[in-house]
C-alpha cells in the first residue's frame, strides 16, 4: 500500500508541487476514493490511475514535468544565489525617495514552472513595488481588452535605442514600444476610461492576481511608494504632456492626470518574489496559468508580449542581455527582474541595488549564470533541440548541465 | 522486394533528400549489399536495416525528419511565392551602379532543412552577390579562428539603432555589432592578416563552401559588382577611415585599403538561392552541416551569431521584424534575404526590389506569410512546445498549419 | 523770427520726433521763454540756444541725430513694405488655436531710433501677442533684478542647435540659453516668487511699459490667446516637468504651474508695432530709453541680451539670419519680428504668416532687404566704419545707400 | 627744425608704425625733399605738409589713427600676457603626433591695427602651423575666385552644433559652414582644380602672403606636421569619403586624395604670430591691407567671412565665446587663436595647450581679458558708440579703459 501523506511529501518536497492545488488534490482524492482507508492507496488501484497520461500525479512521477530533477535544480539555484549575494555593487533607485528607504541587502529569488513547480529562496517575505515589471501585464491587459490592432494603432514595436524614460516618440509620433514609460502611460490611457479610478485600479489588480493563480497570489499596494513617486514623478508628467502635445492621446487629449496617476498606482502595486514568479509562469506557458490550470491569456498575445520583452524589455542594455541571457525579461527600478523561460518557467530575482541602466545588479548576474548553466537562452534550443516539425523523434533531455 | 530506384524516388520527390548524399548513399548501399540483385532489397533485410534509429533512410521514412510532410510544405511555399510575386513595389539598390543592371523581376526561393531536405523554386539559376548576407559568416569565421573574447574585444553586441552604413561607433568607440558595415569591416581587419589578398579571399570562399556542404555548393564571384562597389564605395571608406581615426584597428592602424577591399570582395561573392540556403541550414542546425553531416562550426558560436542576427540583422527594421517574423535574419542590398528557423531550416528569398530600409520587399512579405502560416517565430514554440527540461513527454507535432 | 509751430512741424514731419516729448518740449519752452510772443522766437535768441550741443532741437536740426534724412529713409521703408506685401507664403501658427483666428493679411512695420525718431506704417492699430518677443525682456528683467551670475547659474549661453520648444537641456542639465522656451520658463521661475500672481504679472507689465517710454507705450493683454495657449500648452508643461525632474528649479522644485502660467501670460501680453519698437529702441541705445531719456537698463545687461539674441534668437535659422541680416533679433509665433540695430534703432515687423521655423515670412524678407539696402549688419560697420579707438577722426557718413 | 630720425623713432616706438612702409617713407621723403639737409625738415615746411589729411604721418601725429595711445595699449597687452602666462592648464593636440613635439610653454601674441600699427611680444620668432586658422582665408580665396553664389551652392551657413571634425552634413547634404573640416575640404575641392598640386599650393601661399602685406609677411611650410597629419589624418579622409558618397563633390566625385592633400598642406602652412596678425588686420579693415595700403579682398566677402567666423568659428564653444569675447575668431589645434576686432585690429595669440574643445587655453583667456578691458565686443559699441547714420556728431573716444 501507498501512504497518501508520503506521496504528498514527495510531490511537495521533491517536485515543488502544491498538493492542495485543485487538479492535484482532485487526483489525490481519486486515489483515495475507492480505498477503505483514506490514508492509503493499494498498489493495483494506483497503477490503474497512473495509466491516464493527463493525471498530474502520473506526469510528475514519471518525469513528464517541466523540471523532473527539481531538487537538484533548486540546489543549483541556491548555489548561484549565494555566489551572487557576494556582489555589493549598485545603488538604490535615486529618483523615487521612498525607494531609498529599502534595505539594500534584501535579496530573494523565486520561480514557478509551467507545471506549477514552485521554489523561493532568500528574503521571500519581502514585498516590493512592481515598477517597470508591470508593463508587460499592462500591455497584455490592453491586448486582451482591445486587441492587437487597437493597441498598435497607438504604440510602435521598435526598440527605442534610449533609456526607459527618454522624452522621445518614434517617427510617427507614437511611443516606440509598450515597455518604455511613454508606452506604458499610453496603455494607461486606453484602459477602461469608462470606469472610475478605484474600479480601474481594482480591475487591473484582479487581472494581475488572476494571472498569478488567484487568491493565493499576493498582490498588494505600497502607498508610500505611490505618494513618493507621484511627488517626484516630473519626468512622467513631462512625458505625458509631451505626448498630449503630439496628439498621442487623440485630438481630445483626455485626462492626462488620470493616465499618469494610474501608471503610478500600477508601479506601486506590490508583490512578493513568489507571486510575481507565478504571473511570469503564465507567460512562460503561453497564457495558461499553471496553478489554476486555466487559460488566462490568448497565446498570440503572450507571444507578442514575449517578443516585445525580448527586444525592448531591457532598454539600452537589450543587446548585451540578448547575448548573455537571451530570454524575454523586464526589470523595475525597485530592483525586481522578471525573466520568462518559454515553455519552462517564470523566474524573479529581487535585489534593489541597481546599475546605471536601472537594472538590478544581482538580478542580472543571477540570470547570466543561470542561463549559462542550464543553456536557457532562446538560441540554446539549437544545442539539444527537437526538429520542431518532426512527428515522433525522441526528445533529447536538455536539463543536463551543459557547462559542468 | 523493394525497388531501390523507387526508394530513391521517394526520398527525392517526397522528402527532398538527395540520394547521392554520402550518408544516404551509404545506407542505400547497405540495403543493396547483401542482396543478390543490386536493384532490389528483400523485405526481411529492409526491416533489419530499418531497426537502426541512426539510419537516415529509416528516419526519413518514419517521419523522424525535420519536415515529414515535405510535399505539402513545398506546395504551401509555392502558393505563397505566387501570391508575393504580385508585389512590384520597391527599387533596385541605387548606390552600387552595377546592381542597377539586375533584372527587377528575378525572384526565387530556396530552403534546406536541418536534415538536408532541399527545395528551390522560381529563378533558381540566378546568381546574386551576397552583400550583407556575408556578415554572419564573416562573424562566424572570426569566432572560429580567434574566439569570442578576441572578436568582442573589438566589436560590441548592441543594436545600433541606425541604418546599416551609419558613421557611428558605440560609447566605447567600437562598432555596435558584427552585422553593421563598421562591424563587418572590422572583422575583415582581423581575418588572417598574415595571408596575401588572394589567399585570404580564397580561405573565406572555402569557408563559405564548406559550411554549405562542400563542392556542390555554388560560391562564385561577381567581378562587375566588385568593381562597381569599389568605385562607389565612398561610404565604406568613410567608415573605415573614421574607425582608423578612432583606433578601432589598433594603434598601428593597419592596412585600411586591404580591409575594405576584402569587404568589397566578400560582398561581391555570388551564390544561388540554393547554395545560400545550404549555408543557412548549417546555422539552423547549430553548426552541423546537414548535407555533409559534419560539425562545421562550434554551436556556441552559432548561438552567438543567431542572437546577433535576431537583434541586429534587420537594422532599424529589427523591432517590426521581431514582431512579424520573429526569426534570426540577414539581408543584402542585392535583394537576398536569409532567415534561420532554428532546428528546422535555412531559407533564402531573392528579389532585388528593396524597401527604404534596404530590404527585399518580396523577401520580407514572403517571410511574414510563411512565419505566420507555420508559426515559425521563436516565440511560437510556446503554442505547441515541449517543456524543454522534461525527460520523455511526447512531442506534440507542430507542423500543423496553425492558421488554416 | 521763427514760428514755433513751424519748427514743431519740421521736427515731427521731417525728423519723426514728438514735440511733446519732455526734453523737446522743455527745449521749445526755452526758445519761447524770453520772447514776448509765445509763438515766435527771434533769430538771435535761437542762435544762442542752439550753441548748446546737448539741446535736442539743435542736434536734430544739425543732423546730429540717428537718421538725419528721416523722410528719405521712411520712403525706402514704405517701398520695401509694398514689395514684401506681395509675398503671401506661410501659414498661421497652428498650435495655438486662437492665433488661427488672426487675419492672415495684417501687416505692419514700426521703428524708433535711439534719438526717439518714430515711424509706423500699415495696419498699425493692430495689437498682437508678444509670444517669443517677450523673452529678451524677461531675460533683462531677471538680469536687472538678480544679476548676471544668478541668472547664468541657472541658464546657459549656447545656441541649442534645435527648435525653440525642443525637450532638451545642455550638458549641465540647464536650459541652453534664455531665448528658448526652457530658458524663458526658468526665468519665470526666478522672477519675484514672493509676489502673488497678479502683482507678478503687473510688475512685469510695468517693466515692459517703462522700457517702452512710459504710459504712452501700449501694453495690453490678450485673454483669448492666453486661455488658448494654456489649453494647448502641453509642450510647455512637458518642458517644465522635464526640467523639474532634472532639478532645474532647485531641489524644492517650486510651483511649476505658476511658472508656466506666468510664461503663458507674458506670451499673451499684447503690443502694437509701435510700442514694441519703442522697447526695442531702448535696447538699441544700450538701455537708455530714447523717449523718456532715462537709463532704464544697465548697459552690460543689454549687451548680454543683444549677444544672446544675435546667437540664439532665431533658433535653427540663426546662421542664415546672421549671414543675411546680421542683427540681434527675436521672433514670436504671433508673427512679430523684432530687430535691434545697435546705436541706430529698434524695428518691428508684424505679419502672422510663418515659415516652417516659426518666423514671420514677410518679417524675414523685410529685414533682409532693409539690412542690405542700408548695410545695417553688425559686420557692415567695416564698410564705412570709424576706428573705434581713434580720438577725433571725422566720421564718414554711412547712411548713404550702399547698394543703389 | 625737425630731426627726421627723431620723427621715425616716434612713429616706430610710440605708434608702432614701420617708417619703411611705402606710404610712410613716401611721406617722409616729401618732408625731406625740399630741405637742404636730408636729415632735417624746417617747421614751416612741416606745417604745410601736415595740412593734407591723407598724409599718414599727419594722421598718426594728430591721433587720427586706430590706437592713438599705442604705448599704453601695448603695456596693457603685456600685463595681460604675464597674467595669462601663469595658466598651465591644457594639453598639446593629441591626434597629430608631430604637434606633440611642440614646446608646451611657447607663448606669443601679436597685433596689427587697421592703420598698420604693429606689436608683438613673447616667443615671437616661433613659427607654427596655421591648422584651422587657414579656413577663413580658404573661404575668402574661394569667394574671390568664384563668388558667393558658387561657394554657397556647395556649403551652408549654419553653425553645426557639433565639433570641428564631426562626420555630419546639413539637411541638404552639404557641409554646415566653411569653418568646419567638411567645409574646408569642400573649399579645397573648388580651388583651381585646373592647376597641378604645386601650383595650387603656391597660388594659395601667395594669396596668404599678399593679404598679410607682401614679401615681409612670413609664410612657410612645416613639412613634418604635414607628413604627420597626413599619416594620422583618418578623420579627414573619413569626412572626405563620406562627402564623396553624399555627392558633395558632384556626380563625378573628383580627386578626393588631392582635396584632402591640399587641406593638409594648408593646415601645415606655417606663420609667426606677427605674420598671421597682419593677415587678420586686412580682415579687420574690410579687405584693405594696412601694410601695403591695397584693397586685397572685396569688403562684402570679408563681411561674409567675419559673420561666419562669429557664428561658427569657435564650434561648440561659439555661444560662450560670443558672450565672453564677442568677436569673430578662428582657432587652430596648433594653439593659434586669431581674432578680428572690426575696424580696429587683427590679433593673434599662440600657446599650444588646448582645452577639450581644441582651443588654446591661454588664447581664450587672453582674449576674454583684453575684450573686457577695452570693451572690444561687437556689442560693446553700444557703450560709447556713434549713431551710425548721423552726419557729424563728434566721436566719443572709447579707448578709455572701461573696467579700471
Amino acid at each position: 500500500v501507498l501512504e497518501i501523506d508520503a506521496l504528498c511529501d514527495i510531490l511537495e518536497d521533491q517536485l515543488g508541487l502544491d498538493p492542495t492545488r485543485p487538479d492535484i488534490s482532485r487526483a489525490l482524492a481519486m486515489l483515495v476514493d475507492e480505498s477503505s482507508n483514506s490514508k492509503h492507496c493499494d498498489y493495483d488501484h494506483f497503477v490503474r490511475m497512473m495509466v491516464d497520461a493527463s493525471n498530474p500525479i502520473q506526469r510528475a512521477l514519471t518525469g513528464k514535468i517541466a523540471i523532473p530533477d527539481f531538487v537538484d535544480f533548486c540546489k543549483e539555484v541556491v548555489r548561484i544565489f549565494h555566489d551572487v549575494k557576494k556582489i555589493t555593487d549598485g545603488e538604490l533607485c535615486n529618483y523615487i525617495p521612498e525607494l531609498q528607504k529599502t534595505s539594500q541587502d534584501s535579496f530573494s529569488v523565486a520561480l514557478c514552472t509551467i507545471d506549477g513547480q514552485q521554489f523561493a529562496f532568500g528574503d521571500t517575505k519581502h514585498e516590493f513595488a512592481m515598477q517597470g515589471c508591470v508593463a508587460p501585464f499592462l500591455y497584455l491587459a490592453a491586448l486582451e481588452e482591445y486587441g492587437i490592432a487597437a493597441v498598435h494603432k497607438m504604440i510602435g514595436r521598435e526598440p527605442s535605442g534610449g533609456s526607459f524614460d527618454a522624452v522621445r516618440l518614434n517617427a510617427y509620433d507614437k511611443p516606440h514600444n509598450p515597455m518604455v514609460n511613454t508606452g506604458a502611460i499610453t496603455l494607461c490611457s486606453m484602459l477602461h476610461p469608462e470606469m472610475d479610478a478605484a474600479d480601474r485600479f481594482g480591475w487591473m489588480a484582479s487581472f494581475l492576481q488572476d494571472i498569478g493563480g488567484g487568491k493565493n497570489c499576493r498582490v498588494g499596494f505600497n502607498q508610500p511608494v505611490y505618494l513618493s513617486e507621484k511627488e517626484s514623478g516630473d519626468q512622467n508628467f513631462a512625458l505625458a504632456y509631451y505626448m498630449k502635445g503630439k496628439g498621442v492621446f487623440g485630438s481630445q487629449g483626455g485626462n492626462l492626470e488620470q493616465f499618469v496617476d494610474l501608471y503610478f498606482q500600477l508601479c506601486a502595486t506590490s508583490v512578493t518574489c513568489s507571486s510575481l514568479a507565478s504571473m511570469a509562469a503564465t507567460l512562460a506557458s503561453g497564457g495558461r496559468c499553471p496553478l489554476s490550470g486555466k487559460q488566462k491569456l490568448k497565446t498570440v498575445h503572450v507571444k507578442n508580449c514575449l517578443s516585445g520583452m525580448y527586444s525592448c524589455g531591457m532598454f539600452d542594455y537589450s543587446g548585451a542581455w540578448a547575448f548573455n541571457v537571451g530570454l524575454p525579461a523586464k526589470s523595475g527600478v525597485s530592483g525586481a527582474l522578471m525573466i520568462i523561460v518559454p515553455n519552462l518557467m517564470g523566474l524573479v530575482v529581487y535585489s534593489p541595488r541597481l546599475n546605471r541602466y536601472g537594472h538590478s545588479v544581482r538580478g542580472i548576474e543571477f540570470c547570466k549564470r543561470l542561463s549559462k548553466k542550464f543553456s536557457l537562452s532562446v538560441f540554446d534550443q539549437i544545442v539539444a533541440g527537437t526538429s520542431r516539425m518532426s512527428k515522433s523523434k525522441e526528445h533529447t533531455p536538455s536539463a543536463k548541465n551543459t557547462t559542468t
